[in-house]
């Protein structure tokens, strides 16, 4: 009987994370105060984050020490399993091999736990009383809820109100953590009642939400600020899931030619990619590490690199990033985690600099791509990872087409049990395209007036 | 860092279930022929199971194999983690240990796939196209689904229609592993019309979903039946559980004093239970075995030993049993895996023999365990399962009033992804204590007319 998955034991779960900022070979450009046009310093974050993670949101050391009360939560789940995907290597009947890294069985069914639960222990520790969040599909959110809930902390949720809708039992969950759930855009907030003001239907963003969670922190002393994406501690904290799946594919004798993985705001796709970048920054492997957005949210394969807000409102500092510009509202595509207008410093930078790739998916395709992972093995993914899905799909039919066989690996970044109302539309031929069209994106891009990169 | 988990490879699965029929100090008595009163044959077995099947129901072999083809498919997801509850022991403040086998990390979430996959194998390898079920809350009607699609088998599920109203993403999860579902009692055979003509807004019950099933069945040549519990070859499958968990608690340096499991038509009890009972019988250990049902339907506990039917209308041969009698109709609980009349043949004579002990929790008491349970550990448990955690809570504070420290062990059968409207419902305040009147057992039971057991 051959092994189908690759474990690892609890004491191999690494004591330290990857920041990959220590090995760029460009530093991204910093980020900038919007009155000023001037590179902010770290405290100009001090009124959203506590200090540990300023420190090492700036940091350039490679290596960070991860706490002990951190990985004895991470053992609640991790480490996670590598799959051998057996079952759609012969759905595809393709000579590609194909891995896949399983981030769903953590208590929320996501890889958002991994960052959720430093960023609240860190909260706890500088004596913060509560976070506020925003979240989409309800992944961030209910990871966040979980961890604070460790730690003895209060929750403030601002869910996109598509997402609240599709995905009433997502609150539920984590209300059963203790957290509290409210709808964005909404009435709590001056920048939700603005939103409302001009579209009292809004089905909401993610950028609309930040510009509600960060608005509710900055208003309270001992409340602070979490995001789940985007940022580059956060980015470090997903490195876990990279680092356990080099040693798993060590120990199937193995190593990906492609790396694969869903792409939002760039945590997913930074936690499973970048220490294998590591690697071929140090010159011992040329892995192709591919992120994967969807067709109507296309930031890195058809958006501008430039500075822009990491909210709607306009109320972060600005970023260098690939944007939609920060006005854009997705289509409202059932794939919630991804329906965000910009990319994460670090990834925008390495994608300028050649060193990642990027392809976006219509969403009929995805869905195809998440039936055909269900059936063959068992695990229904989220939208989210169903986008990572069917680049496997296309890369392992190429594969097929060119007689080669690679090896592929992948995050399944999460399961779709929360996520039925998806699938049950797509049943109904309810899942439409909603691929944009230039002059979308030219008219999105002509409301950007943040300052432009040489 | 203390080890949270105890996990086994895939080449630790057992290759052999352990049938405890073997063991058995009085054989249970035979099944009879309702019309006859004479005690069957397995040949009266045939047109709804294939001869495998009915092999291992009447099997007295102590193992029987477990074919490679069904092994590989556990490896989806087996061995499952066993996990030192420290979590749930500091939220109660006691000295026991409490370890916890946890099975929602199947596809569908719960215990069942472990008897879905072999019976969908066997009925595939008897040249069956098609296979009939029942589901209360649906664990069962989506680990059969998963099951049929992977041996190319078509899957039509009766779905007891208050938990296809509760819980429409399980139906949804059914359909993406290719079953057809639909909610019972329904329009589609005898069964179903004769209840819904006396009680068209019947909530329906899994008696009445078995009638519907197995009629379904029986009209056709290809198409067999499928029971998720109660059957002794079902209870065999569900083994592998206690197997596995003997070997992780022998890896942990431990034995439980208490092994303890939700209780409905006892697939899941015997699973984790029967192979610490040989420990038993074997006269190696003293471990208490208790099973937990819901005080809305307490069969073990205040229903009474004699032959009844195992479905409501009265189609299948009478068993020996603890009964509320066939034609009880269960509170609307969440825990719509526990909403059954009878108990089975075998669990029903350990019992008898005072081999086993069975207990009840009432409806509010069960969900504030779950509550317990989600936030000192993180899963949030089926409603189910939440029935077992009352037993543990239970038994813990009990060790913590006399100041000893007993191991518990418990089987955490299923995730509550699918039962969030259960949390709703609690948080909410709308979940009602349904415990039984001695009335209503008494009239219950005045409607039986099937023999009484000396």
């Amino acid at each position: 009987m051959k092994a189908r998955k690759i474990l690892l034991s609890e004491s191999e779960i690494p004591d330290k994370w990857y920041n990959i900022m220590a090995d760029l070979p460009n530093k991204p450009l910093p980020p900038l105060d919007p009155g000023t046009g001037e590179p902010i310093g770290p405290e100009a974050l001090a009124p959203l984050f506590p200090m540990a993670l300023i420190e090492q949101e700036v940091s350039t050391e490679r290596w960070i020490d991860i706490p002990d009360e951190v990985r004895n939560i991470y053992t609640m789940w991790r480490p996670t399993p590598l799959y051998r995907a057996y079952g759609l290597e012969k759905a595809l009947d393709t000579p590609a091999k194909i891995y896949y890294k399983y981030e769903g069985v953590s208590p929320s069914g996501s890889h958002k736990p991994n960052t959720a639960v430093p960023q609240a222990y860190y909260n706890m520790k500088e004596g913060v009383k509560k976070i506020t969040t925003e979240t989409g599909a309800g992944q961030w959110g209910s990871a966040l809820s979980f961890a604070c809930q460790h730690f003895g902390l209060e929750c403030e949720v601002y869910m996109v109100r598509l997402s609240y809708d599709d995905k009433p039992y997502r609150k539920i969950m984590m209300n059963t953590w203790g957290a509290d759930v409210y709808p964005s855009p909404s009435n709590r907030t001056e920048a939700g009642r603005k939103i409302l003001a001009e579209h009292p239907d809004s089905p909401g963003s993610l950028g609309i939400a930040i510009s509600e969670a960060v608005e509710a922190a900055v208003s309270s002393e001992t409340t602070k600020y979490a995001l789940g994406s985007v940022l580059n501690h956060v980015k470090l904290h997903q490195t876990i899931i990279g680092q356990e799946a080099i040693l798993q594919m060590e120990k199937a004798g193995d190593m990906p030619d492609i790396v694969i993985a869903p792409f939002g705001g760039g945590s997913n796709f930074a936690g499973l990619s970048f220490p294998f970048l590591r690697l071929n920054l140090e010159g011992k492997t040329n892995i192709r590490c591919i992120a994967s957005e969807p067709a109507s949210c296309p930031k890195l394969t058809r958006g501008v690199f430039r500075y822009d807000f990491g909210d709607t409102i306009g109320m972060t500092p600005l970023f260098p990033m690939y944007t939609l510009g920060h006005t854009f509202v997705p289509a409202p595509i059932h794939a919630g985690g991804l329906r965000y207008h910009g990319a994460g410093i670090i990834v925008s930078q390495l994608l300028r600099d050649d060193l990642i790739e990027a392809v976006s998916h219509n969403n009929p395709e995805v869905f195809e791509a998440g039936i055909i992972f269900a059936r063959s093995e068992g695990i229904i993914p989220a939208p989210e990872a169903a986008h990572g899905i069917a680049t496997v799909i296309a890369e392992a039919k190429k594969c097929k087409e060119e007689g080669v066989s690679k090896t592929i690996l992948f995050n399944l970044c999460g399961h779709g049990n929360f996520d039925m109302k998806a699938y049950q539309d797509y049943f109904e031929g309810k899942i439409e395209d909603h691929e944009l069209t230039d002059a979308e994106i030219k008219a999105s891009l002509a409301e950007l007036s943040t300052p432009e990169i040489p």
